[in-house]
């Protein structure tokens, strides 16, 4: 294995997720990952350019940055890019219309969008929200438009919560996929156009940036396929079984 | 296109769907489909075996029973292959010991399985059971399992009820199959195993057969890919659109 020194040379970006690599949610809000908070505020006094890219769609930014701040980070709502904004100007750009099937805590995010008479549907990570009778509408919304349109904010398969795994977004998005026949649009990691934003609000280059997370797929698969570095975290919901 | 006589002809038996094909499910227990019960009285009377394959596994079979003989069809528990009875002879003959992600209505079905320290997890049309914590716990199960085993009792995309399309136990079988990274043991239809048991309590052989429902994969091609003759209905989930 290369030194630490040649794996990162000419990097001048780094980005970091949130979930499972600065903290684990959870009761009380959830707790900082040892080490995190210090190791932040050395990147952030260091000469390389930091900017967090989450998943997270069951917060508003709003919300995730004052959680994270109380947790001691150095962190503002100007330095993260996260799901729920990039859907909102992707449907503002396609005037669409959503049905949303999202967790009140982020609902704020979308006060500005047309929800009327919906001709789309996006799914975020809604939690407890996943009730079959959200779920039933969902489904009905899109088997009654002639083009489908589902956009999904992430399509991770579960995070790690303080009290143990959580189900995610992307497997109730597999569930109306399958229901009616279609396939997603994802919004988010491992999306290029996501990795891509989050590098043009740094203004660094694919080949000088790293992506640090916890998800093998989400994270490190995507970045790598944007042509950044990539390295994952033990933290979060990494496990030795299957690294994800 | 062959005539009616050819195309049936050597047919000594008819397997008949329930939902969608007998009767629509809903408020105060459905509404019988226009002309069924008429059209099973006259298979009956005819000399030809009938038998019902079912994918119904939110009621027992007692249940259902009772509902279609209020609706007026000539019917009786053992007529019905269904597959709630099905898995439980699957766990016994493997020794696995459930937890069920099941309808309460279906509860009743796996009295005699033991449930104590889950080595699986059978999943059935759980409709409003299907709450995000009852998924979650699913999903713990089969993640703390060294080789996590989910048997689905059947794998519909959706069904119609009296007000409107519902979302079926595919829908949430792909989802714990995608979290878990895992697929699933279907017991139902179109897995060939259920329609050989039926076809072997109705002591007839599968080209001597023809299956009547509604969906197109799990009735017809089923039926099809097993060697017997299929026919689909106009009535149910059918939709010209899609032709399930």
């Amino acid at each position: 294995m290369a030194a630490w020194g040649e794996r990162l040379a000419g990097v001048r970006g780094v980005l970091l997720d949130i979930s499972g690599v600065l903290y684990d949610s959870g009761e009380g809000g959830g707790v900082p990952i040892a080490g995190s908070v210090e190791a932040v505020a050395r990147l952030k006094r260091s000469r390389l350019k930091v900017r967090f890219c989450t998943n997270e769609s069951q917060k508003s930014r709003g919300h995730l940055v004052g959680l994270l701040r109380h947790l001691g980070y150095d962190i503002s709502e100007g330095e993260v890019t996260a799901p729920a904004p990039a859907a909102c100007l992707i449907l503002r750009e396609r005037g669409l219309r959503p049905h949303l099937l999202v967790h009140d805590g982020v609902r704020s995010e979308f006060a500005q969008v047309d929800t009327s008479n919906p001709n789309c549907v996006v799914i975020a990570d809604a939690g407890e929200s996943f009730s079959y009778q959200n779920m039933n509408k969902a489904f009905q919304v899109l088997m009654e438009l002639e083009n489908p349109v589902l956009i999904s904010l992430g399509r991770g398969r579960y995070y790690k919560e303080t009290s143990g795994l959580m189900l995610d977004v992307g497997a109730y998005t597999k569930a109306l996929e399958y229901a009616c026949g279609i396939e997603a649009e994802v919004v988010g990691k491992p999306s290029p156009e996501f990795f891509k934003s989050a590098l043009q609000q740094m203004g660094v280059e694919a080949h000088q940036a790293v992506m640090i997370g916890d998800d093998i797929v989400g994270d490190v698969g995507g970045a790598q396929r944007c042509g950044m570095r990539a390295l994952q975290v033990r933290t979060g919901k990494f496990s030795p079984k299957c690294g994800a």
